[in-house]
């Protein structure tokens, strides 16, 4: 397994095509917008090598036996699904989304299907897929999951927008591989991944089969343009903005110009059957991601508002005591969704573990529906100091510092500085531009509320349910 | 293992001092009101006795290493804590409260307890105990759990009261035992129980000693009175109470008036400091019991939601889908909460299995603060009929009865009879004095609401929580 | 304006055709499953001759302008919808439900909708109305209002319905009237009503004209059969149902077999177009009177709230009184929506005065959709011996009623007789069979919560709202 | 009344002490991050000489019977208060918070008390208040209200603060007037408003008597600093910040430091059994506004949610209608609330009409926890894209802005720059600091979801529940 350094390392080696704020990123993994990003997944090649971490970041290659970073292993038991999730919200605690959970989810959904695949059209791709993860898992890699595309017109299907490429597709199919061309949207760490996993982002049918079309892809590929977005603050201050200022993810739309695939790294291509199956597999993986990753969150919110309740004085008040167990409530249901899910997941016929869908979805919709509500009670708990609280600078200032270090303070035992920090902890977790994206994040990542709705409905086992009224109702027919 | 037969002989040579509507009850087993109640609990004699579900419902003990009912075990391992909950909601689904786990849970609870106290106080409860529990297994027997006083003025602790039997307490301590005076509400199934296990319902300080009492008695030894009430219909129709016709519990007020116990049926006998505990392992054990029976009275509900939208020809309409869907995720966060639970259970000093006390928490909480929602949900989609549909005999009537059969008849592929039972089985599930008395019961089962926030609140670690927070915001302090 | 007596007696003086329990009622004034629900519409024949309330419960004829019962009035002004929904909180904090609001609601809506036909169709249904109004007035009746079909299947239309019965409909017309047949389902007071005011249930089509029929008919006209059903218990005890022994509403399966009715009582016939626009006037009167009584609901409930939280010595305890807020507070949200219906009432062509559609609407659908959970939060204070509570018999059976009245005393400064009677007062008010059918006429009455919301939808004026937005996004198109 | 340019060049005659980002603010009413607070306070000065408004946005004085600003109006009639809540919602569709209210909110309340103060306690704050208001009309000032004291420990009163000054008091009494020192937080326009109008901010005792301490000074008097925020974007671009960059708040933490106030200008002195009914008062007044302006933030999400439905092709699904009538129904309970806290409001002994207090309360409750709700269902509907689209720099670069033009199309008909700013909007005020600091503003302003519910709590006549309660009971005693 690689260190952090070398991770970076790997990088610096990469000719990443990055675009923000109108121009070409020039050495992306050293852009203040990216760094943050960069910083979040170093800690993912870092806490492998600390022991107190290993057990639960670390696991073993069914392919070589070897032992390898958790975020690139191929699940291969209920008791590998709960390590994963117990990771998330481990690693999460510390970075609120590790991001690196999206590459090994995409790889985990392709092990099911193209193994589905292969006996089902006598295609190749299973064996294709393993020797790509060797290398995955031996390199130590970072993989990106390039899924939703931009969609055009949400109501018409892939084959029916007026401009085809508003779902990436296959244009051309050579001897040596295949050309695509669209675009992803909302591809997480993708200018500080190795790889890019692309996958479908829907069902189809035998008309869109040119977009039935998945692989991996270097990511620094010619014919890639990623054009990004970053939530870290334009200008970092650690007491200001504690958090983003560290870590914050960046998104890319990325854009595939007519972008060669070589057959190796082609894991669907017209299976047009199996597209919508990849996609909910992979849905499933993430939302059990989100299992781990949404309870971290209530974790550090729940700490923040215990603390501004204390450096308020009101940490005794029913109402606070209240509205911290609430936080607590939402993170055990999601969590214990989690748990359920991987407790719950089955072998599929690669041998690769699939978490409970019903549950992995429960958990992630109760998470995604109730996160808003989160960050408004720990703001109902701050209080307006988080709109009021001036500047850094004016902190700081030698003609006004004073005056705030006076005024700002709270019971006598919290230093003055303490509670700033904590305010503004707040205020970065719930109320700035970083904030407002990780909530937009924390909602739509992994599929919108709807979404999740439609997959429970569609595989729940509502038939059962009805035989079980049937009876106790007398009902014979 | 008994017979359902067995069992119920068993009950008839017994002799329960039984009143009800101002009578006392000569056989109780034969009782149209207690009848209900031993139809359910049959089901726990029958079902080991049926291949496809003995490995849910069927044990090992511990002590003998003889297979025994599920309902006499001692937990073992987070394996016997997930049978537990997966048998529950099995049973269930027929019965909506299958009584019986009160009995297990209180033993489980006090198998941790006496062997602490011996560990504290030199005592050997625990032996005792556990020559108790071989009798219980070995005679298959149904234990009830008497557990909440009757408390008077709840601002007051136990012997504050002006009245000091408000709160069960020992008046006398003999060679051979103690006699015990007080009260006990709540005691589901006691006038068909063979013991009742009788246990302290708060913590105690040391002026509480007298109150810190644990036991087992027999159900009808002298001095027991239990004032019981019904809640299946006083004329029972098996088109309009289809359910409450045939399964619904009793309550029952116990009385203990200066009754005798044995030493060797004591279990705690002024340990104040652990009766607090004593009565949290048992709310621990019945809420998670609650991950199993709630999510099985969702399912039922949802069952009869999904038929009723059918039998009114809506069941496309997307509102509809919404409420089944809702219904779905309640049902689910709270049995994977139990799931939860069961996966983090722990081995305590004795070897019993406790399931978490957090997820059990968690669980029980959300499913008793939506319960009534549900209940809203499906007789939303049954819409008002629920209260104008005319009675059986109206039905039935030669002169009327025609006009009903036309008027109330919905899509042409529907049987009027079934569309009419349909609703009868939401109006005895969600609408009648039964469901009544049960959504009350599903709130408070295992404690208020309130109870388990506060459970929640105490045994959550919330302060690693506030140290991931200072951590993040920059705070040394 | 009648007395209480005379109104009894002029029901005495007709025929309705009434069925209980598979047999026609003789005398069904004096029928122990109706009698409570003339208990209640006494009230409205006694209040208007109290001086204090006088001023909310009698308002001005316009055709007459003698002083009337408000319940006959046609609303002139916002200030007569103000007093409506006063005095219908009023009334309903003493019954829960009036009953009596359904009758001028109907006939409300019909002055506005015959008006309209008038100006449209050049009919003549205005002035006959007027002068049905005159005689409903100087004969202070009862009106009920049938609307609602029994629907078949919900997925048809009425025309497309296999059996077309099952809306009523004119199966022919004579000159000296029409015939009609079908049933009307939820006619609350029917048994004890003066008149039927029959109104279609749904917007049609010109296939439907035929179901596009309106009109008056006495209750007693040949043909008509009412299936009824009531709410009182069984078997009346003071104690036991408080409440629900003395005020329960009557719900009538009305089966209309060919009725003839003069023309003179025809009020829409074949006007199509205005069918669905009738039937949504009445629901807004309607939707409008229950944000007085919903709120009257909460009151009573609050009250009982309130006084079991004292009778169990937790009165000071932080959650409850965070329970009790908020009952008052969607007790207030409802009524201030009512309050605001009024204020932004408007004059139809007629003159009469018709609530602001929206208001009303999202008050009666806030009322609707947290019904439930307001039981759910008393329930939450009462506590478990709701459930335990042993019958009335036993309290007073000399044997173990002395038992009971020791065992289920509360603070030392409460009787144990009011906490019992306030226990009751619960379960009757939430968990009896009177209390299920109640909720579920609180959440259906006046429409489902999904017409409510379809209501608000269609109504909303949402495209000046995108403008608004357009022009904050700069959006010029 | 004035112009705009009236009102900013009496602004730019004043001498305001403004602090931001460390430096002391030259010129404030041309400095980017105060502009657009003064852009809204504009509005109010052009309003009322347009004629569609006027009716709304004007008023008579009820001291010299002139037209004046609705904003320095003491109200006079319900009629007052209903325009007083409508015009706060039409002012706040286009700029979410109007500000200017806060200053007429706390004139209302201060006429209240000190006509009461004067008959209590035999002063002659009422005729100098009147004095004041004549001026503060005529001259058609803008006001701030400075309640919230910055309180330091919150759970000790003013008078048991380690620092005296953690509450703003008297220092010392002249012949001339009073010296205070103290600070005052979330003082919003106070660095373009005339006059600071200071209230206490909570109930006192005898002991704090220093503390109850009201008046009006004009902002840029000596010894006064305001240390500020602004909440606009720090790079303003219409397309990125379409809202932000044009209107946005700023917030002051107000530092007294011994600042002198002459007597006239001083409404409380020490009459500290007033001090709490006074801040009671201007939070009715405040949180009636709350009932007009947080309406009008839902009409603006409201449109901004229909219409990213419309450009993303999915405005016909179910599921968005109803998002969209979820958002209407919590609009309009709010400002039914509001409606009806003006039809309920009474004159006080002043002849001031004050809004009933518990609609206020109960609008302003449901709006503040709700806010974040709504955020949540507008991002819901609009994606995931929020987070992802690129900066305006690269929509409108020559190498990747015709990708960007290309992949963000929506539908055929709708214009991809007009999808694009649909976004912005949406992230503007949902997604940005901005949106982050509004969001917190909405649920504090007026006060906290707890304080509101205190205020509920304590005024609510419970009493006249709990006998309908016992009433119905049969509870005699």
């Amino acid at each position: 397994m690689k260190t952090a350094d070398e991770y970076v390392a790997s990088l610096a080696a990469m000719k990443h095509n990055v675009w923000m704020y109108g121009a070409r990123v020039e050495r992306p993994w050293e852009h203040p917008q990216i760094v943050p990003g960069i910083n979040i997944v170093r800690l993912t090649y870092e806490w492998p090598h600390r022991p107190e971490h290993q057990e639960m970041v670390t696991a073993t290659s069914h392919l070589t036996g070897q032992t390898i970073n958790r975020f690139t292993q191929i699940h291969q038991s209920t008791e590998d699904l709960r390590k994963k999730v117990e990771m998330t919200r481990l690693y999460c605690r510390e970075t609120l989304c590790i991001q690196r959970c999206m590459g090994v989810d995409a790889l985990n959904a392709l092990s099911i299907i193209t193994h589905r695949a292969d006996s089902m059209f006598g295609t190749q791709y299973y064996p294709r897929l393993e020797s790509f993860i060797r290398t995955f898992q031996e390199n130590d890699l970072v993989g990106n999951a390039a899924m939703t595309d931009v969609k055009g017109d949400r109501s018409l299907r892939p084959h029916q927008q007026p401009d085809p490429d508003m779902y990436l597709h296959v244009v051309e199919k050579r001897a040596d591989g295949v050309v695509v061309r669209g675009a992803k949207a909302h591809n997480t760490l993708a200018p500080y991944a190795h790889e890019l996993i692309v996958l479908p982002t829907r069902d189809m049918r035998a008309e869109d089969a040119d977009y039935a079309i998945a692989f991996a892809i270097q990511a620094d590929a010619p014919g890639i343009t990623m054009i990004c977005r970053g939530a870290a603050p334009s200008v970092k201050r650690e007491m200001t903005s504690p958090f983003s200022s560290k870590y914050a993810s960046v998104e890319s739309l990325t854009v595939f110009d007519d972008v060669f695939v070589p057959w190796e790294r082609v894991f669907m291509c017209g299976e047009w059957p199996l597209a919508g199956y990849l996609a909910e597999c992979f849905a499933t993986y993430h939302r059990h991601s989100y299992c781990g990753c949404k309870p971290a969150i209530s974790d550090l919110l729940l700490g923040a508002a215990a603390l501004v309740a204390e450096y308020n004085g009101i940490e005794k008040a029913h109402h606070v005591r209240d509205k911290l167990t609430e936080l607590m409530i939402t993170a055990e249901l999601v969590h214990g969704a989690g748990l359920a899910a991987s407790m719950k997941g089955q072998p599929m016929t690669s041998g690769t573990y699939l978490p409970d869908l019903v549950y992995a979805n429960v958990g992630k919709y109760y998470a995604g529906t109730n996160l808003h509500h989160e960050a408004a009670l720990i703001q109902d708990l701050a209080g307006g100091l988080l709109v009021t609280m001036p500047s850094e600078e004016d902190y700081r200032s030698p003609e006004v510092g004073g005056m705030l270090k006076k005024y700002l303070a709270g019971p006598a035992n919290v230093a003055v500085d303490d509670r700033v920090r904590c305010f503004r902890l707040i205020e970065d977790l719930t109320a700035s531009k970083f904030a407002g994206l990780a909530m937009v994040a924390g909602v739509h990542g992994g599929g919108s509320p709807e979404a999740e709705r439609l997959a429970i409905q569609r595989s729940y086992d509502l038939e059962s349910r009805k035989q079980m009224a049937k009876r106790a109702a007398g009902i014979k027919s």
